[in-house]
C-alpha cells in the first residue's frame, strides 16, 4: 500500500474537519467530478469543496503535509481529460465549486475581480446591466479557474483574443508547505515590473497552483451583429474572402467558421428543430459563417452591419463566393453548434483539436481529408473550424454502422497520423484550444523539444515541488 | 583583478574571431552602446555584433565559457538602463544590429517572422506594401528584439494591445555551456501545448536568454482615422466621456491621451512650428486627444469617422466637455509626440512613468499634483498618459531657474513618495510600460513580494544557471 492510500483516512477526517460536511463528497457523491466530459475517468480519494482562499490554503496544507496528490477542478468541462482524476484512488480533487462569493466589477476600468468558481454564464449575468461582457464564446459553461487553466479561445478569438490576453491579475495557492497565496498583477492595462508570474498558470491544465481568483479585462457588448453562411468558389477563395472582409470591414469580424458538408449534414440529420438552410438545394461541400460585431451606435455611424454585409457579400458574388444565406443569426448559430450532437449521433467521435496557420488551413484540411479517404476509407471525416485564427475540429466518425469494429489500435495509428501531419508538415498544433491532458499527453512528450521540457519541469518543480497538483506532468520523459 | 577582467583580452580576441572585424568594436566606436537613451553609462569590455543565429551561440558559448557577463542590446532606446553596461568593464555587449536578415511575411496569416535586429520602423516599411502594420506607436525606433525584452505598450494599447498580445513565436539563445536554440511557438493564434515557455523572455529587459528572432501578428492598417482635442468639464468628466465613447464609438477607439496644460505649454513654448490649438486663448488645465481609426472601407459602411466623432461631441458639450479642437490629427499629435522636448527645455525632468486602474487615474493624478505643490512646491509638474490604458507620465521638472539647485537627495525622496502613492494608494505599478532595470530596481525589490522574487530568481536560474544574460537581477534580497 503506497504512503498516500496509508495515510487516507486520516486526511479525508483531516480535509472533512477544514471544509465541514457541505465541503466534502465521498463515494457515490463524487461519480460527477470522477467522470469527465469526453476523456478521463477515475475515482478520487475525496472531493473537497473549500469556501474560502483560507479554506483552499489548510485544504493545500493538509495534501502536502502528507504527500497527498490534489487536482484542481472546476467544472469539469475540459476535453483532455486533465480536470478528472487518475485510476489510483489517491487524489484528492479540489472543487472551486463553491468559491464564488466574489464579482467585483469595476465598470470605467472594464475590468472584474472574480472568484475562480464562477462560470462563464454566471459572470456574465453580472456583467449585463453595466453593458459588459465577457467575450469567450464556446460549446460548455466553464469556471473562471477552469478557462485559465485551459487558456480557453472559442469561436471569437480573432476579434477578442484567448482568456491570457484578458487577463489582468491572479490569485493562486502554491502547493508548498506554507501554501503561500501568490497575487500576481492587478487591475492594470500596462505594469511591467518583473517576469509576468501569472503566465505560469495560464494554459497548463492545473499544474503548479490552484487558481483561486482572477481579474479580467471586460468588453464593452456589440450593439449590432450581422451573419451570413456562404458557400466559397474554391479552397483558395476562402482566404481571399477573409483577407477581403479584414480589409473591407475588419473592424467588425468576430466569426469567420468554417463547416464541412459533412458537419452541416450530421446536424441536419440528427438534430431536432433543426433545418437545411440551403434547403430545397442539399447542403454545399463547404460553407463558412461569418459573423460581424459593432459595439458602436448606429446615431453616430449611420452603419447598418447587416446590409454593409450584404452588399460586400454580393460584391463577392463569382469572385469568391457562389451562394448565400442571410441572417438570421441565431439558426445559423444554432446549425453551428449543434455539430458535435449531430456527429455523436452517427457513431464514435474521434477527434482532433488542433491549428495551422490560417493560410495554410484550406491546404491542411484538404490533404488531411485525403489521408483518411485514402488510408482510413471506413471513417468518416466530421469537420468544421475556426478559419480565422487557425483552429479546426478535424473530427473524425467511427460509424455505429461501420462495417469494421471500433478498434483502438486503428485509432491510434489515425491519431499518429494526424497529428504528424499537422505539426510536421503544416507547422501546426496537436492542441489548439483543448490544452494537454492525459487524452493527449503523449503528443507533448513527441514534439516538444526535449530543452522546453526541462524548461517546463523546472518551472514546474518551482512552484510545486512534490509535483503534487494537477494530473499532467510536463516534465523531461522518454518521447513515447 | 577578477576573474572575468584577468580572461579579457583572450576573450575579446575570440569574440573577434568569432563576428570578424566588422562584428566586433572597441575603445571609442562603444560609445554610443554605453550611453542610454535617459539613464545608465558604464563601460562595456567590448561590444560584439553577430550577423547570424548561429554567430550568437558562438559568442555566448564563449562568455560562458568564460563566465563572462552578456548584455543583449538592441538599438539602446530603453528608459530605465537595461540596455547599457554597467561600470565594470566587464560586459559584453551583444548588440542585435546585424540580425536583421530575415523579414518574412505570411499576409494571409497576418504574421511576420522577423530577426530580433529589425526596428520597428522598417518592419512597418516591409508590411506596408501589404496594407498590413505593426501597429505599436512610441516616441522611439526600437528593434523588434528589444520591444520584447520591454513589451512595449505606446499610445494605442487600447486597439491594439502590447507586445505579448501580438507575440506568436520566439527565438531565444540559452546562455548556457550549449547555447541552446529554444524555438517557443508557431505563428499560431491558437496552440495550447503546455507552458507558454516564450513569456519567460517578454518583458524581463534581456534577462535570461538572448531573443534572435521572432514571429508577430500584424494587423491591417486603417484606411481612416479621426482626431479632437477636447477639454473635460471636469475630472469626473473624463471618465465618464471615456465610457460613453467606448460604448458609442469602441470599435474604433484607438488612442485617449490626457495633456495636462503644463505639458501643452512646455510643447508649445519651446518647440519650433508648434502652435497653441486653442489659441487666441491659453491652454485650458487638461485636455483629451482622441484618436479613433478605422480598418474598415466607406463603401461598405457610409462611414464618415470624423463626422461620426463631431457628432458625438457635439452630444457631449456642456455634459463632459466645453471645448473642442477639431482634426488636423498630423497637428494635434505632434503636439503630443512634442511635450518630453519641451519639458527638457524647463530643466531636468524626474520621469515617472506609473499606470492605475483606469477608474481612479484622475484622482490619481490630481492627489499627486497636489503632494508636489504641498511638499515639492519648488518642482514643475509636467504630467500627460494614456487615460485609456491607465498609464501616466506623471513627470516633474527640476526647472533650470529654480531657487534650490537640483539635489538628488530631494530627487530619491521624491522618488519614494510618488511610487508610494502608486504603489500602495492606487493599486497602480511604477513601471506601465518602460519595464524594471537598474534606474528603477530598488521598486522592484521594494514592491514585488518575496514569495514572487524567489520564483523570479528561480525561473532566471532555469535558463541562465550563471545568470550571465542581461543587467538587471529579479531576485530575492532584501528589500532596500
Amino acid at each position: 500500500m503506497s504512503r498516500e492510500l496509508h495515510a487516507a483516512p486520516h486526511v479525508v477526517q483531516a480535509l472533512g474537519a477544514i471544509v465541514g460536511e457541505r465541503g466534502l463528497l465521498l463515494g457515490a457523491d463524487m461519480a460527477g467530478y470522477e467522470q469527465g466530459a469526453r476523456y478521463g475517468q477515475g475515482q478520487a480519494l475525496c472531493v473537497v469543496r473549500p469556501a474560502s482562499v483560507e479554506e483552499v490554503q489548510a485544504v493545500v496544507r493538509c495534501c502536502v503535509a502528507h504527500g497527498v496528490p490534489l487536482l484542481p477542478q472546476g467544472a469539469n468541462t475540459g476535453l483532455v481529460g486533465a480536470s478528472t482524476p487518475d485510476a489510483s484512488g489517491a487524489q484528492v480533487v479540489l472543487s472551486t465549486s463553491r468559491l464564488r462569493g466574489l464579482c467585483d466589477i469595476d465598470a470605467a476600468n472594464r475590468s472584474v475581480t472574480v472568484d475562480a468558481g464562477v462560470t462563464l454564464q454566471e459572470l456574465n449575468e453580472k456583467l449585463e446591466p453595466h453593458g459588459l461582457w465577457f467575450p469567450i464564446d464556446l460549446g460548455a459553461d466553464p469556471t473562471v479557474g477552469g478557462m485559465i487553466a485551459a487558456n480557453t479561445g472559442g469561436t471569437r478569438l480573432i476579434r477578442y483574443g484567448d482568456v491570457r490576453h484578458n487577463l489582468l491579475a491572479l490569485q493562486a495557492v502554491l502547493p508548498t508547505p506554507e501554501a503561500e497565496v501568490l497575487e500576481l498583477g492587478r487591475a492594470l492595462r500596462k505594469d511591467n515590473t518583473g517576469p509576468d508570474l501569472k503566465q505560469l498558470f495560464v494554459g497548463t491544465s492545473g499544474a503548479g497552483a490552484v487558481i483561486t481568483r482572477a481579474t479580467l479585462e471586460v468588453h464593452v457588448r456589440p450593439q449590432q451583429s450581422a451573419t451570413a453562411l456562404v458557400v466559397p468558389t474554391s479552397d483558395d477563395a476562402v482566404l481571399q474572402l477573409l483577407q477581403a472582409l479584414e480589409r473591407e470591414l475588419g473592424d467588425y469580424l468576430s466569426a469567420f467558421e468554417g463547416l464541412s458538408g459533412h458537419a452541416m449534414q450530421a446536424a441536419i440529420d440528427h438534430v431536432p428543430d433543426l433545418r437545411n438552410p440551403f434547403a430545397p438545394e442539399p447542403a454545399p461541400d463547404f460553407a463558412i459563417l461569418i459573423e460581424l460585431e459593432a459595439a458602436s451606435s448606429k446615431a453616430y455611424t449611420g452603419l447598418d452591419l447587416q446590409e454593409a454585409l450584404n452588399q460586400f457579400l454580393q460584391d463577392q458574388f463569382e469572385q469568391t463566393i457562389e451562394n448565400a444565406v442571410i441572417g438570421n443569426g441565431h439558426e445559423l448559430w444554432h446549425l453551428r453548434h449543434s455539430i458535435s450532437e449531430g456527429a455523436r449521433a452517427l457513431g464514435k467521435p474521434i477527434a482532433f483539436d488542433v491549428s495551422v496557420p490560417r493560410s495554410r488551413i484550406m491546404a491542411f484540411c484538404r490533404a488531411a481529408r485525403a489521408v483518411v479517404a485514402r488510408e482510413f476509407p471506413f471513417l468518416h471525416v466530421v469537420d468544421f473550424g475556426h478559419v480565422a485564427d487557425g483552429g479546426v475540429h478535424f473530427n473524425v466518425i467511427w460509424l455505429s454502422d461501420a462495417a469494421q469494429p471500433y478498434d483502438a489500435a486503428v485509432v491510434q495509428r489515425l491519431r499518429d497520423r494526424i497529428y504528424a501531419m499537422v505539426v510536421q508538415d503544416y507547422a501546426g498544433s496537436y492542441s489548439a484550444e483543448h490544452g494537454v491532458g492525459p487524452h493527449n499527453l503523449a503528443y507533448y512528450r513527441r514534439y516538444t523539444a526535449p530543452a522546453s521540457r526541462r524548461l517546463a519541469q523546472g518551472l514546474r518543480r518551482l512552484t510545486d515541488p512534490q509535483q503534487l497538483c494537477g494530473t499532467v506532468d510536463f516534465g523531461d520523459h522518454e518521447a513515447q
